[in-house]
């Protein structure tokens, strides 16, 4: 890999990769070699050579051969010399861009229209990286407490969780939806494994076209049983980020490099503040009536952040207790304040990046409230409750909202592949 | 954990999880406490305590606070004593099936139906375990390999291998399909990071109700570049499928003895035959006429899994050369002779369990074998090619398809937790 060329000084050594750039100069020819791991200058000095090189144009797609040299100049302190150079592939005509340019001269709705080339370019993909080692840390911190990795359905008999932008589907002559989340079933293998994670896709059928939204995106649940209430979940959380970003840095160090970002620290406690004292600071520092309102403004969230730094120097802050109105039906009441629940988002930099909290688990709970068609379309989930189920809860974090935050960005589509939206199904 | 009584030896513990079953003898009581680590005997010797723990109906949940005792007879050769024990939740009737079963006594479509309280058996809950632990060897052998996991888009535009067996919905008044593989996307992103992978659901609108047969299910894709042709492919699976039992042998070691079961032997070098070759073979053995025929019978491959274990003692093989009419657009045929390819099927046991193979890499050759409607259809998955791509392949591995013949059982909705077919779309 060009990324190892350090380990290798005095050696021949075989590369292969695409022609990121070549600089012509009287004597001597540059070519900048780009593969999965970063840039090698490659010089060709040799007549003939530098005239086949010249031949390539960018994307070309070729094995190199040569011998590591030291060399200050370089980019990473180290280039390639005397190379054997062979073509695997040519591109068939100039890419839409210049891929060689430090920052990508585009507007996003190009980049995402030519994806499989863009991609290609140092400074996106590192944003991928992260992305892919905030997954594993996920992963890695939730198998080290003992949950178990769960695969549950995308395909869902009832629009379950709220019914509103749910993408129905014919399903062999029957009416199906996608799941909008693994909610219910992450709940149900709480009585099976007691803790239980799932990474995967989620749908949400979302009419507006805002940075904030996709139609479909990658959501990092867990959920856990004999919890004392919702700060038990708050902890694994805390320690979930922790890890997503101790992996960062171990696995993905050279896009964090590459960005120029840097990392979140994650305070081993995350202050607290309950819903409703939040909305009394607001009501001090700004001067606004929002006491009485169910849920927070993005500009009240965004003040909430910059207290977290000024308050507690972190840039994280749960917020507990959310009323119960704007809850869905399984969340937990704040036992001593009723109207209030035991669940929280996290702030992150002023945005909710995680929601979560304390389910019910009694099943009488859950006939209170549930009307009668609501019991029926979930009777499979219901069965859990009717056969006993511990205290549990859990959160769901929005892997492409935690990278956006992380890689600095305002807009989901930076951070997703290939993203799907109101407007965009390809490609 | 109840698994860790016998690190814990006349201490007091804390335990918490489900009645499994109680028997209550003139002198003593027995409480079996289940957990999601596995089963502790409680004995309750004091007579008011009896008495109320005679009041809980299985599948209560409880904590237990008791001594640890060494008790030869006791299963794990530890029990609990003196328990103080707390409800936590009481279930609000009788589970339909006895899970204290040592094998639970109930049909399939039961256990499907009623999979929130059927799952809890230990013995239906450790192939999930084993499912799991499968998973974490995949992406950790991968990983090791420098592979980056990806994320790719279940809706798209396009119904794109094959155009059977799809599921269609209404995405913002336009049609979209569910993805019915990552495979374009795949190998989209080699041009971005060479190697790549994904674990995630995939959809197929599969009329028939088959034991080997699901609408949706979890897909383990990869796919590599610079590669020199399919056998290089092979050689990344066969590290990928010994990580994958090796996992299975460090993190579900329990599950494996709950069950049973013998877990398969990936040889060094997993022996390989030729398409036509394994068909004048099954001639030779069978009298049939196969030769000329496009693909390998059910039968015939159960008859090459027995070739393969007499003849190399190996539980896997490779049937190489598949002719190019049954194979996706994009396969690499065999230089030497065209009617062939550079795919393979892995069969594990007799059962095909991977499809692989190299694709075609160069432009020209997807402007070949596409008409013009599919170009159209799929300009952002050629741009890849456009602008240049190395050699390359990849396989998938069915999750479902590998844990049953892992587990030994014969339908995939027994590693399922929540099938989908065409008849059966909840809970």
């Amino acid at each position: 890999m060009t990324s190892d060329l350090a380990e290798h000084a005095g050696e021949r050594v075989a590369l292969a990769g695409w022609v990121h750039h070549q600089r012509h100069l009287a004597q001597v020819s540059f070519l900048l070699l780009r593969d999965a791991s970063g840039i090698a200058q490659v010089v060709i000095a040799e007549e003939a050579r530098r005239a086949s090189a010249a031949t390539l144009p960018a994307e070309s797609v070729v094995e190199i051969e040569g011998t590591v040299v030291a060399s200050p100049q370089a980019p990473g302190g180290f280039e390639v010399h005397d190379p054997a150079i062979t073509v695997l592939a040519t591109p068939a005509e100039a890419p839409p861009f210049e891929l060689r340019r430090p920052t990508l001269n585009a507007q996003l709705p190009s980049v995402l229209d030519h994806a499989a080339v863009a991609l290609r370019h140092p400074k996106l993909r590192a944003a991928f990286a992260i992305s892919a080692a905030s997954l594993a840390g996920f992963r890695s911190t939730l198998d080290a407490m003992g949950f178990t990795e769960i695969q549950t359905p995308k395909i869902v008999g009832a629009a379950t969780e709220s019914g509103a932008n749910v993408f129905g589907l014919d399903y062999f002559g029957r009416r199906a939806y996608l799941a909008q989340s693994p909610q219910l079933y992450k709940q149900m293998m709480v009585g099976v494994f007691e803790r239980v994670y799932e990474t995967g896709p989620v749908f949400r059928a979302e009419p507006h076209d805002t940075v904030r939204h996709l139609a479909e995106y990658v959501s990092l649940d867990a959920e856990l049983g004999f919890i004392r209430d919702h700060r038990d979940v708050e902890i694994v959380l805390r320690s979930v980020l922790a890890g997503m970003v101790e992996t960062i840095s171990e696995r993905a160090a050279a896009a964090v490099a590459q960005l120029g970002i840097e990392l979140p620290r994650v305070p081993a406690e995350i202050p607290r503040i309950h819903f409703h004292d939040a909305q009394l600071l607001i009501e001090a520092a700004t001067g606004e009536r929002v006491v009485g309102e169910p849920d927070l403004a993005p500009a009240h969230e965004r003040w909430l952040g910059e207290y977290a730094l000024a308050e507690h120097g972190s840039d994280f802050l749960f917020v507990e207790g959310y009323p119960m109105t704007k809850r869905p039906f399984y969340t937990h009441a704040q036992p001593d304040r009723p109207e209030f629940s035991n669940s929280f988002d996290l702030l992150f930099r002023g945005i909710e990046l995680v929601t979560g909290g304390q389910r019910l688990h009694h099943y009488d709970d859950y006939l209170s409230v549930l009307a009668e068609p609501a019991r029926v379309a979930l009777a499979g989930y219901l069965e859990a409750f009717r056969y006993g189920m511990p205290p549990h809860g859990g959160f769901a974090i929005g892997l492409e909202r935690w990278t956006a935050r992380v890689v600095g960005v305002p807009n989901l589509r930076q951070v997703t592949l290939f993203p799907r939206d109101v407007n965009r199904l390809s490609p």
